[in-house]
């Protein structure tokens, strides 16, 4: 009702039936939803990037709009996020989209696939390339909406008991990993491991297995697999700026009056940036603590990125022959990233290594 | 006649004082402001991230509350407006901080300072550094506060009429640049010249300059810098991840509820994001046309880094000795940089390099 009706109408009765009040229940109507979130509470800045968004939105609607926010097996299991929204079991969820190749392998465009795109290029094809538009079509088949929510940058390369030193010492290397990364490495002789979070330590200490991947060092060091393996690899080639999503029954978006899609899409934007702030502020002092306790970094020898690089080229032309949503989103998204790549190592990335030079640093005191 | 009259008048204030009308009327007020921004529609990534902050701030609010954004010039210059948003000539302006490093060099820190911070950088130290605190502490002086809202990435390092081979090649050299950038360069012989957007071209052409930096490809191939000058240099180092900023008058910002606080803050965080994937999205393609158009591109030579690195090296010393203010957050600053150097120069710089090399492209087909 509009308040020139309100107006109009005068007495009591029509104020309370269709006047102030139902206005402004309408306006900000009370909305209470549960969040399924695929991470522990022990990853703050990965779980706490739902919470940071969850807060937005409660702030922005002076709490009209509460999200409350579960940890991985409150609700349902970590890797069951997905379903618990299409089957409404939850209203929201805070995930990794790559956890769900099982289903489709188109999912892993919406997090990352080996070597794909670093943080800044991931959030562009989402947001100015065809990202979101491809991945809400594809999302659509399983009554989903998503939303960009955080990224990690690139992670590491993980955790090895022994150095790797040419291709040959993949074979037969039992390894924590899984999704995309695991099938290219297993095409070089690695078996991949499913292991969860907090598994993964003992495994590594008794020698179960001989690698795990994790994160980064912020979040690796709290595990402390520094004690039990000592030779730490990088780039996590597998993830390069592996994005999490927001994922919205659809009913529910549907449901939502359009000011309050507006506000997750701006809550989940801050929640982007801040998840990414935080990596980049706690990462720099968990590695100088990491190499000062004795961890061997190394970079993963050329000839072992170009085994996986060209095995990982296989496993995608594969893919596409066989699947039509993965051959669709990758024809766009292989485009975007070499259009990137061309842009990204003229003045970004001279810019970046110009800075990470010894002799620039000295200069710079 | 204001609701709050009306309710009165209407005798029914038992009802409504305390109940929902009111707290509607207070929840969403009406709030109409007007946003200076420093630069002009032409550019419509930067002029366009204003743009995006206010229709975000509109769709949260129902419309409720407004801003409407005018280009430089339309209210006041596109340089005065801190002088606007301090005066309360407008609520609120978009700029670029470094523009009034006149009235103190402390303001460069909000926006880029040479040899300083790459896009994430700086947005993890405003967000989960020290940044945002000891910046609003500075802005308080001038009766500000600020929001992180847009950055243009790494720029390039500019147009020039003649190949720069070495570091004696800048003696002479009549450049349209300012700020800090211009001081750096003017220490190893280079003429500093300010001059607007509008005029570099027909400057260039006829040789009133030698030289030029404006953006990047997408906004620079707009202006056709590459029909009066060949070389296209790069990386912009004294401008690594430039960040625009929201200013909100304080007093303004003080009269507002949280809610609406916290509705510019989340609106600010979309336009950042939103900003930085246009440029990524649309920087390779103008760059592939420059190229293609014949444009000589080129890196600056490692000596003419290192002596424009020094030459800022010793400036900023200059500085903090001079301005307490520029001390104490420079102190800050530079730790924080040099410990994010050290971070991304593993797994992020090691995964963009690889990314970048002829044969991991040959090898992703």
């Amino acid at each position: 009702m509009q308040r020139r009706d309100f107006i109009r109408h005068g007495g009591l009765a029509g104020i309370l039936a269709a006047g102030a009040a139902p206005a402004f229940a309408q306006s900000q109507p009370a909305i209470n939803w549960r969040l399924a979130s695929s991470f522990p509470k022990s990853l703050d800045t990965i779980f706490g990037a739902a919470e940071v968004m969850a807060r937005y939105v409660a702030a922005v609607t002076e709490n009209k709009f509460q999200i409350r926010v579960f940890a991985a097996g409150e609700i349902v299991p970590g890797l069951q996020v997905a379903d618990a929204v299409q089957n409404g079991t939850v209203e929201m969820g805070h995930t990794a989209s790559y956890y769900y190749v099982g289903k489709d392998p188109t999912f892993a465009f919406d997090t990352a696939i080996p070597f794909g795109l670093n943080y800044r290029q991931q959030t562009a094809w989402m947001f100015e390339g065809n990202g979101m538009k491809l991945m809400r079509e594809f999302f659509a088949k399983y009554g989903i909406v998503n939303i960009p929510c955080g990224n990690t940058g690139a992670q590491m390369g993980g955790w090895y008991r022994k150095e790797i030193k040419s291709v040959a010492d993949l074979k037969g290397l039992k390894m924590r990993i899984g999704g995309f990364a695991g099938q290219v490495l297993s095409r070089l002789g690695v078996v991949p491991q499913q292991i969860a979070g907090g598994e993964i330590y003992p495994a590594l200490e008794k020698g179960t297995i001989d690698a795990a991947e994790w994160v980064g060092p912020y979040d690796d060091e709290k595990l402390g697999f520094n004690k039990v393996a000592p030779f730490y690899y990088y780039p996590g080639w597998w993830e390069g700026g592996p994005q999490l999503s927001a994922y919205i029954g659809q009913k529910h978006w549907d449901a939502l009056p359009k000011h309050y899609q507006a506000v997750l899409e701006a809550a989940c934007a801050y929640a982007h940036i801040e998840m990414m702030a935080r990596y980049d502020a706690k990462n720099p002092g968990a590695l100088k603590k990491l190499v000062a306790a004795g961890t061997k970094l190394r970079p993963f020898p050329r000839p072992v990125m170009d085994a996986c690089s060209a095995a990982a080229a296989d496993l995608y032309k594969e893919t596409a022959a066989k699947n039509e949503n993965f051959r669709k989103v990758f024809d766009d998204w292989s485009k975007f990233r070499d259009d990137q790549i061309l842009w990204f190592r003229v003045t970004e990335q001279s810019f970046d290594n110009y800075m990470a030079m010894p002799k620039a640093a000295a200069a710079k005191k």
